[in-house]
């Protein structure tokens, strides 16, 4: 049976497609723990690196899935993930039957269902796995993993996710990766816009940030953006805040997650209004000198400039 | 000297003025401690209890402050502290020089700041210190107090407030107790709303609510709201959303302190988006139902109804 | 030529696709000014009042696009339309060189352009041209039509639209029909929230609700919502909220229509902060029992209630 | 009787206290219709160009009111008035029996009902007359007028304001005059917003402004901000975005009359959502380099910008 003789190929090679930022510190993961690995991108520099130490690059998705019966892939958005699996060269032309397909991209999890469609109809399985955690934690393996699918293939696909992150966490049927992921990073904006306003109406109000952090964070204010990632800059090391916003998480990056959202939110019928709004926010800041600063910028946009 | 003449005067008699929900606790662990206690209230019924305990009762604030130089007022809304300070039977009317009047009202900072110069032109100290934390932990002992006013004095005042409280914050001059209460509540509604859009969302995308939160708070989605008092049924025990949203913090109090936030921030030009989107959230709530039900309930509020 | 020949065929056979509450009275405008109707329905009791008038009815999109070179369709949402041009019995499965289909549901742009794409590789033309007016308007032929695509081919449908419409209004390349359709009515939506929430304002700060309109409506706050469709009782007659708020344009179409408002919006990366609130509003208000009464209800739905 | 004398007194002399930029044409145009001016300002370069024209100038508003038992007073903001009528120097301390006040300031309702409370204790009449209406109706006699107080004087007070203006409307009780103007810049200012949203939206889908104007003043989406003031440059000449944004009304004042809705509201526990929104987006483009231009500079805070 298929599955099984899967779980018992351990450590034969397992395909990779899309070697950006994120993909790339995977694979290379992939291939510390021992796995051989097949890779391939749309941008050919990308795959130098990676062949240096070892892996075998090859031109398109559907060659990758003619060699490998597991395969990871990691690329921006939506059309990207369409494309790379039904397109004309994608990998379910010429997918194995039985084969293992995870997807660690974030994109609306209706697309997720659809590729998971489109993978059985070939006999192979799909699976929705995005992270979080930035390009550090992929670097380190420290990455987390949402994921979705069917319950019996989590196990194999958490021998593979395992080598690159620190926690594999399932999360249901299909799609419900993402869910998680988006519900996640939704919150986390709202928190960190939340943050921001609260933090910008103390000082106005005569608190010192350092004072007003530690009473949040004692009380019931108490978050992850007060307590781990405070935005005011003195506030805290470490954080993006602390050096002029620069590295941590993009507006740009946020931006889109919030963008996934609203679309969820809006198939479902959901009503976000916090959510929402947060949306705007952001999608406001990149239109105005944001979009590459890590998105606790938002004290930044809040504050009033001098001489207003 | 006024001051250290008071503070040799320990266990000497505390004036209270406002014997409701939470004064009448806070006074009762005064009278615990050892302090004599001389209180009036404008309702005469609810000063029985505390007559009972040993408390002497008297007629006006002004009665209060020609017996007593410490002094401490927890009123509904910034109209009362007016009155019950600068009123013609207030406070002022009477009080001795050198007295310590502690507000533990949540109020207005800018009213606080007002009453402080009035005091001050009396002779007399006023502190503003409002409390976090209900009804439960104004009978136990447990408030936090955070305390605005001049730093010297601080000392003084903490004497008495430990007795009724586990914390007690200086936060800077008058109005910043005021302020930092202000800004703690705002930043919770925000999470508390994110946090029943945030679970609403997952469920809708076929999430089990358990496994939600438990991502969230693992994560970057982390907040009070989440990891303490999830607003949706089923998720934990001994919150108000296990109980049908009974007890816990008022949808009319918090709707109440955002309408102070919402009023700081317009004074002090101040903007928030976020937290001026809660407060209408709030004020919609309390117009639709929700008015004496836990804040949590937004998490109700914003669900989709069986049938629509 | 084919588009000559089309041109000069006037008065023979036009197709219809989609026998609705809007489709039917269209349908019927063509047969009175003449036009041979070849029509259908996924419901076929949907077609019998055509048929008894005149109309043919056919089996399937395919058979209608075998018989007749212009098509109109009118269609609930995308997926219908997307299934109706492309499906396996679709129109594109049969369609003729140099047929002329328009389209006039309402629907994402981006769908309009993906049938326009496709219809083309048929030797085929498409039209999006969604209406403004409701079901008063389609039967008296008073329909507003807003037309995107080929300007070429503007004559050609407005002949037809002219048919059913009092305005046809041509608007650009294909999708900015939708594109029109869809700002008009996210504007009217803030319009509408707006004008409910000043004249509650206003009531509340004792303003006769009559005198507030005719101010508003002799000042910069004038809008169609305050002049034309007034959401008070007892403001103006005529109206749905003279009428409990029964008939005119349901909460449910005008939240759909908000949301192919945000989904252009995030597609496009364009902020709408009152337009993604006011989807937010009418999307809430559908899951409290408004989703059948006309959107002018988010009067009553902001307004609070007795004895709370 | 007071009253009647006062009508009888018709071109005696008319008090003016604050000769800003409204204020100062306003006066000049009650000389110009024959009544005597004694006039004051804090300011005495104010005064210089109403004193060659003859006003007679004293030194405080005390004095005006010794000497006039009319008048009419124009000040920015709550604070001021207060201090003009209730100050040590103010209108009420030699007010004489019978005279008509008419505030024609933008304040909060509240600030002019204590007013008139206040005025009737000594025996005087108060009047809320905020104007619409800029710098240009001001001079040229052509502003609107809602006035609130009792209807009894409403005749007197018109008297003199249709010297001034071109509309002058009986709203109710006190603070209703405030109440209209409040509620009527409310509904601007979201409609302008939205505008600028929808306008934005349009163009990122296509559309030419100018069609996409003409298509909204054709249907529902039809407001004063689209047909009269469009916020959108090259759409229609002789309005501030023809004019980048200089001139009209200033982003700081819509942000102070959306902060007196704010407290209006909250004071009245009303839910605004989308006015509370707009409010906030205004105090942003405040902070953001937008405080002297044009509210509808707005389209060019929310477009967004080359290169990002």
């Amino acid at each position: 049976m298929s599955i099984s003789s899967r779980s018992m190929a351990s450590k034969t090679q397992v395909g990779f497609v899309g070697l950006g930022n994120m993909g790339s510190p995977m694979a290379k993961n992939l291939l510390k723990h021992g796995y051989p690995v097949i890779a391939t991108d749309v941008f050919p520099e990308s795959c130098k690196e990676l062949q240096e130490l070892g892996a075998q690059i090859l031109d398109s998705p559907a060659e990758v899935a003619d060699k490998a019966d597991r395969i990871i892939t990691m690329l921006p958005s939506s059309p990207n993930v369409i494309e790379v699996y039904t397109g004309p060269n994608g990998i379910l032309k010429k997918v194995k039957k039985g084969s293992l397909l995870i997807d660690s991209s974030t994109i609306d999890p209706a697309v997720s269902k659809e590729m998971a469609l489109a993978a059985e109809k070939m006999g192979a399985v799909f699976m929705d796995a995005p992270v979080s955690g930035g390009v550090g934690a992929a670097s380190s393996g420290k990455l987390t993993f949402m994921v979705g699918g069917v319950e019996e293939e989590f196990t194999a696909a958490k021998e593979l996710l395992s080598c690159m992150g620190a926690n594999v966490v399932y999360c249901g049927q299909v799609g419900t990766g993402q869910a998680a992921k988006i519900c996640n990073n939704m919150l986390l904006a709202i928190g960190m816009i939340g943050t921001a306003e609260t933090m910008n109406l103390g000082i106005r109000l005569g608190l010192d940030p350092k004072l007003l952090t530690k009473i949040l964070n004692m009380s019931s204010g108490r978050c992850w953006s007060s307590d781990t990632y405070n935005p005011v800059p003195g506030v805290m090391e470490g954080v993006p805040s602390a050096n002029n916003y620069q590295g941590g998480f993009g507006t740009t990056l946020m931006a889109k997650d919030l963008g996934l959202a609203q679309n969820t939110a809006t198939n479902t019928k959901t009503p976000i209004l916090l959510g929402s709004l947060a949306h705007q926010i952001f999608r406001m800041m990149c239109a105005r000198g944001y979009a590459g600063k890590d998105f606790s910028s938002v004290f930044q946009f809040l504050r009033e400039e001098e001489g207003q």
